[in-house]
C-alpha cells in the first residue's frame, strides 16, 4: 500500500494549484425549496459544471501532472468504463502526452466517444474485471506506460481532494459534508481536506442501498467487497479500494445508505428546483439527507455533486 | 394603447431596485464545447434559475410593486396557463396581497399546483380564450383585482427589460443579443434596455416555425396573429402583443425561426454540456445560432434562457 500520509495541507493546496489551467473552481449553489424541505441549510458543490462533467477531472489532472519527464514520455493508461476513463484522457491531452485506455467492449458509445474525443487510444475488451485487468497489463508492457487507477492511488486521492479544499478556502465551514462513495476517491479526499482545513467538519459517506460495501466495510473494520451490485446509481457500483478505505476508517463519522426510490426522487428535485443536470450517483447524499432529517436538523450541510453525466434518453423519471 | 415611451434608462434601473429582494442576479455561463460547435463566443444568461424557473417573475414583481396602496388592497388578477400566472401569484404573496388567476380546467396539475403554493386562489375556466376573458372579467368585477397581463403591459415590459440590463450592468457587451419571442414581453424589454444600455448590440429574436407570428408580422409591418400553433416550445405559443409589436419594430433587427428538431437538438446540447434544465422555448436561440454560423461567425453573442420548468417526464430525448 501506498504511504497516504504523504497528503497534507500543503501538498493539496500545491495540487490545487498545480492543476489549476485544467480544472474549473466549481460554484456553490444553494436552494430555498430544498432548505425547505430538508429543514436544514444546504448548499451544492456543483462538480456536475467541472471539466469532463464530474470530479474525477481532478485526480486526473493530479496524476498525471506529477509524472516525471521520462515517465511522460511513455504517457498513461487505465481501465475504465466511466468518468475517469474521459478524464485522464483529458488530463493526458493537455499534457501532451499520449493516454491508453481499456474498455469493455460494452461500455456505452457516448463514454467511447469522449474518450475518442479527447484523443485517448481505446483498447476493448471482453466486460470483465480479469480480462480489464490483462488488457491493461498488456498495454502497459508494450508502450511503458504508467497506470493511473481510478481511486485507488494517493496522486488521485490528493487531486479529488481539491473538491472539499476549494469549499473550505471560500470560507464554509459546514457542521457536516456529505459525499457519495463507490470506490472512495472523493470520500476519502474530502475527509482529508476536512481533517486539515475544517476539523470541525464531520464527513459523511453517502452510498446506495445496492451497492453498500462501503458501510458494510465500515461497520466490520475490514474491506468487504462489493458483489453483484444492483443501483440506478451507476458511478457507485465498484467496491472500496484499500488506500480509500484506511483513510475513510480513521476520518469519515458514518456512511449512511439510500435505495433506488428514494434517490430517484432526490434527484428529480435537484432537476426541477435547482434547475441542473446531474447524473443518479450524486442524488445520493440529498436521498440520505431526506430520510434522516432528524440528523441534520438545522444544520449547516455541504453536499458534493459528484458529477453530470447521464443519459438523457435515459432519464428514471415518469 | 398605453404609452410605453415612458419606459426609459432611469425607469428600467429603479425597476431592478424596485423589485431587488423579490428576484435573483441570475449568473451567465460560457461553454467553451459550445463557443467550438458554434463558431463565435456565446454566453447565457440563465433566467432558468430566475424565482419561479422563469424571467417571468421580474415583470410580475415590477407590476406588483407599482401598484398604489388603493389598488393592492384589492389585489391582482390573471388569465394564465402558464410561468405568469405562478408568478403573479408568488409576487402578491410576497407582497401581502390576493392573487385571482383564472386558468383552464386542462390546466397541467403541475402548474395549478406552483400557483397554490404561492397561496393564489385558482378559478377554473373553459380551455379557450374567450372562456379566459370571461373569467377574468368576473374575478376582476368581484374583487375589484387589477389585471396584470403576461406580457401587453408597460409595468410587465419594464420588468422584463431588467433581465438584459444586469447583462450591460456587469459590463458585458455583445455584438447580438438573442431572445427567445413568444407574446414578446421578453423580447420588448430586452430591445429596450439594449437600446438605452448598449445600443451597438443588435437585438434578434427567435422563435419556432410553428408558431412564427413574430416573425411574420415583423415582415408585414402589422400583427398577423398566430393560429394553430404546433411547436414543443410550449411557452411561445401566443400571439404578439400590441405594446410588443410597437417596440420589436422599431428596435429589433430580426427574428429568426428554427424547426422542433432543431430546437431538440440545441436543448439536448445545453443539457449535456452545460449541465442545467431548460424548457424548450430557451433552447429556440441558440438551434437560431447553430443554422444561421455565418451570421455570428466570430461574434460575441448573448443568449436568454427564458426558464427552465419543463415536465421532466416528457423530456424529448430518444
Amino acid at each position: 500500500m501506498e504511504n497516504w500520509q504523504n497528503i497534507g495541507r500543503h501538498s493539496i493546496k500545491e495540487a490545487r494549484s498545480r492543476i489549476d489551467q485544467l480544472i474549473h473552481w466549481t460554484p456553490v449553489l444553494r436552494c430555498s425549496a430544498i432548505n425547505k424541505l430538508a429543514g436544514c441549510r444546504v448548499f451544492f458543490k456543483c462538480e456536475n459544471f467541472q471539466k469532463v462533467g464530474a470530479f474525477k477531472a481532478r485526480g486526473a489532472a493530479n496524476a498525471v501532472l506529477k509524472l516525471n519527464k521520462a515517465a511522460r514520455e511513455n504517457g498513461v493508461a487505465t481501465h475504465s468504463s466511466g468518468n475517469h476513463a474521459a478524464a485522464l484522457a483529458r488530463a493526458a491531452a493537455e499534457a501532451g502526452i499520449p493516454a491508453f485506455i481499456v474498455m469493455p467492449e460494452t461500455a456505452p458509445q457516448i463514454k467511447k466517444e469522449a474518450v475518442r474525443e479527447y484523443g485517448g487510444q481505446i483498447f476493448e475488451c471482453a466486460p470483465n474485471l480479469s480480462a480489464r485487468e490483462e488488457g491493461l497489463r498488456e498495454v502497459v508492457n508494450r508502450y511503458g506506460a504508467t497506470f493511473v487507477p481510478p481511486y485507488d492511488h494517493c496522486d488521485v486521492i490528493e487531486g479529488q481532494a481539491t473538491c472539499a479544499y476549494e469549499i473550505f478556502e471560500e470560507g464554509l465551514q459546514p457542521d457536516i459534508l456529505l459525499a457519495p462513495v463507490g470506490g472512495g476517491g472523493l470520500l476519502s479526499g474530502t475527509a482529508l481536506s476536512s481533517q486539515f482545513f475544517s476539523p470541525e467538519t464531520a464527513v459523511i459517506g453517502a452510498e446506495p442501498t445496492g451497492a453498500d460495501d462501503a458501510r458494510r466495510s465500515f461497520m466490520a473494520g475490514k474491506r468487504i467487497p462489493q458483489e453483484n451490485p444492483d443501483t440506478i446509481a451507476d458511478g457507485l457500483l465498484t467496491s472500496l479500494g484499500e488506500l480509500n478505505f484506511d483513510i475513510i476508517s480513521r476520518y469519515v463519522s458514518d456512511i449512511l445508505t439510500a435505495d433506488d426510490g428514494q434517490i430517484i426522487a432526490a434527484m428529480r428535485l435537484i432537476y426541477e428546483r435547482m434547475k441542473i443536470v446531474i447524473e443518479p450517483s450524486c442524488a445520493v447524499p440529498l436521498a440520505v439527507l431526506l430520510i434522516n432529517k432528524t440528523l441534520f436538523k438545522d444544520k449547516e450541510v455541504g453536499i458534493i455533486l459528484s458529477g453530470g453525466n447521464v443519459d438523457l434518453s435515459r432519464l428514471p423519471f415518469r
